[in-house]
């Protein structure tokens, strides 16, 4: 049976003075009561596995019966897949550092005066995204590490799903002593309310959005809050005449072809005029093989010998994350026609050099204004865990507060402290 | 003679487009460079004060004619008697280092995988201020040693002397070989331009404004740039029973009376109720010889004698940043109530506790949620120079990239900079 979804009116601005109450409670909780909240929520999870598991199961049939295509259902919507990793994720991330109560900058701006900067929370997140329900719970790890409490809307079609992780998540943090509306759900499909929420400066502190462009412009335009914009990467991976080409032909294959519906995938490759002729067949070959098509201007397609898995790139192609196995072919003249292409196309994501010239590599680093930039390694490494940050929130390319993966450090802001003696300031 | 405002129409969007350009350009410049810029710039200012000068006397004159207040025309319009200030500032921000370059979080993610930040100018600010035509500079020559471009946007009063001021900056630029473009100036009183400026996140990444709360809400409101809101400061000390009274008199004092009008220093006085009758008429007295007057709930009425210098608070009170020689006053029955008192009055910008016990010290600075804490020190301490950061642009009081005084390393961001030797990631 598949129960209407909740019908009762969402009060947006109770939901924010309780986030904010719950977010002052967080912030004083030491780093071991969030870590057994944490394991607390994993314990929740997996004793609430088949519960959850079975609205998962009526609202893919739902979407099922809609029309929607199966690959989605599989990669969008289906959480008992990504259950196990779900609550091991939990686990770790109770096993990560706190970044709250850091103490850095300190100075004795005079004698017997101390200042620092300390770490504490945000205060109260909202966070805006699509589908996949396993958000839900990571969001909510990343937030309860960092003292934050979240308010959540996510996709509609798992509207009832993500219900029944906060319900869990609800009830394993009131059975720690811990507030309830620290993790607080948007129970209603209602797009002004994600209006409404972008409003609500008095309570929340940051929004994240996780979607496409439309998304982030929405936020970008609606939000009277700082909104963190990212996770959206047309990436380039730009070939000198002098790179070591087996090499570069693993990284672009690797950045290419591993992962190519996320962020941190090629989209474009760039080659120089003086190895395009050699270096561009090996690509299509090597990649071709691993069923990427290409999209090449005319002097790229000129390197290549006729196939089908070549086309000639159309106006926009050099402006699309493709987010699947398709690739950008361009020959430019120099390291200066390479830097000014990505300058223009890129969205500022990952973008990197393969070269052995120390001279080139500094200048690309330096005049690439990305979030990550690149040399000789796969754009693949643009993630939280790959980094080694232990945990990935969103990957930012706005420039402020955080730029690249925001782990949990990101998620804090600080205060200064200053401790005197009665000192006065003449 | 006074000349007619100039009328020409402001292609913000070119001025946008020239700035972005600029930043490129000035993204790349060594310190030494952008050192000789700043010393031309002093020249400049120097060799042609009697100009700029002339210009502002102008200003204000007209200001006169108008029937502006005389201590406003002083204090915000007046160029001359700053004037020394303004160039001997020029050479300091010439001295201090230059954040841009500087790696941090270095890590080595794979064996020979080396990545870490690097700062980097931000690109293009917008400042958005009223009178004060040494902000112009002020603004102008932390920019500049960071790297970023900027567009101004300064009080109508003063149009001319910015004008004139931004000539000269530009005219330095030119002479040592840097982009001019990278001040420029709204030359125009047309409020819709701020609106505009407001939407151009194409070509600006930081709007700062700076005046009071009505730009600042303007600036939230409208803007689909990230705003860094601040400088408004309802500030708090608290006095505990077992305080140093004579230090704590002494800090009061400081905060309230040397500097009223700026927004670092205090507006509201809380003292426990077990120490309010010895001490409340000790703050009368002293702080009463220095032109202060009080605003005073009944408990601390009570406290005092009856005083032309005391009145009873009203409503609005304590929700009032005071720029003058006036102070509210409260009695508290706890640290609770305290901190409870300035969650719920404080603009989050700087507030204080005067006490013995590190216990109290500790719960306040960890509970009041504000940009800067105070242990026994006056709250004239938030302020980039007073604390050692060598420059300020601006105190934020929102919690995003930066908290408290914003000096250099604030008008950065950082990119990730990853070099392999062919690394992939599986």
């Amino acid at each position: 049976m598949i129960e209407a979804p909740p019908r009762e009116t969402v009060d947006l601005q109770q939901m924010g003075r309780q986030a904010k109450a719950a977010a002052v409670e967080l912030a004083q909780c030491s780093t071991t009561q969030k870590n057994e909240a944490l394991l607390a929520i994993a314990e929740s999870l997996d004793a609430g596995r088949a519960e959850i598991l079975a609205v998962n199961a009526e609202e893919m049939a739902a979407a099922r019966e809609a029309g929607t295509d199966e690959l989605y259902i599989r990669d969008r919507l289906n959480l008992e897949r990504r259950m196990d990793n779900v609550i091991a994720d939990l686990r770790q991330v109770a096993e990560l550092p706190d970044p709250v109560g850091e103490r850095f900058d300190a100075r004795e701006p005079r004698d017997g005066l101390r200042a620092w900067k300390q770490r504490t929370p945000l205060g109260v997140l909202g966070v805006i995204y699509e589908a996949r329900p396993q958000v839900t719970v990571d969001v909510a790890a990343l937030a309860l590490k960092t003292g934050n409490a979240v308010i959540l809307r996510g996709g509609r079609e798992v509207l009832r799903s993500n219900m029944a992780l906060v319900r869990a998540l609800s009830g394993a943090m009131q059975r720690v002593g811990l507030p309830a509306a620290a993790f607080q759900y948007i129970a209603s499909s209602d797009r002004a309310l994600v209006g409404e929420l972008l409003r609500m400066h008095r309570y929340v502190d940051m929004i994240i959005p996780r979607g496409g462009n439309g998304l982030h412009n929405f936020c970008r335009e609606n939000s009277t809050i700082p909104v963190i914009t990212g996770g959206i990467g047309i990436c380039h991976l730009y070939v000198e005449p002098g790179a070591d080409l087996d090499s570069a032909l693993q990284v672009i294959h690797n950045s290419k072809t591993v992962s190519p519906a996320v962020c941190n995938a090629l989209d474009t490759l760039l080659v120089h005029r003086d190895v395009a002729r050699a270096f561009l067949p090996r690509v299509v070959d090597c990649l071709g093989d691993a069923n990427v098509a290409f999209r090449a201007e005319p002097r790229a397609l000129a390197c290549v010998s006729a196939d089908e898995r070549v086309s000639p790139a159309g106006p926009e192609d050099f402006d699309t994350e493709w987010y699947a196995l398709t690739l950008g072919l361009k020959v430019v003249d120099s390291l200066d026609e390479a830097i000014a292409h990505i300058r223009a196309h890129s969205t500022q994501h990952s973008d990197g050099i393969l070269t052995r010239d120390m001279a080139s590599a500094e200048r690309f680093c330096n005049e690439v204004d990305s979030a990550a930039v690149y040399v000789n390694a796969s754009t693949r490494f643009t993630d939280g865990s790959a980094l080694g940050l232990g945990a990935e929130i969103a990957v930012s390319t706005q420039k402020l507060h955080a730029r690249g993966p925001m782990a949990l450090t990101e998620l804090t802001t600080y205060k200064w402290v200053v401790v005197g003696e009665g000192h006065v300031r003449l």
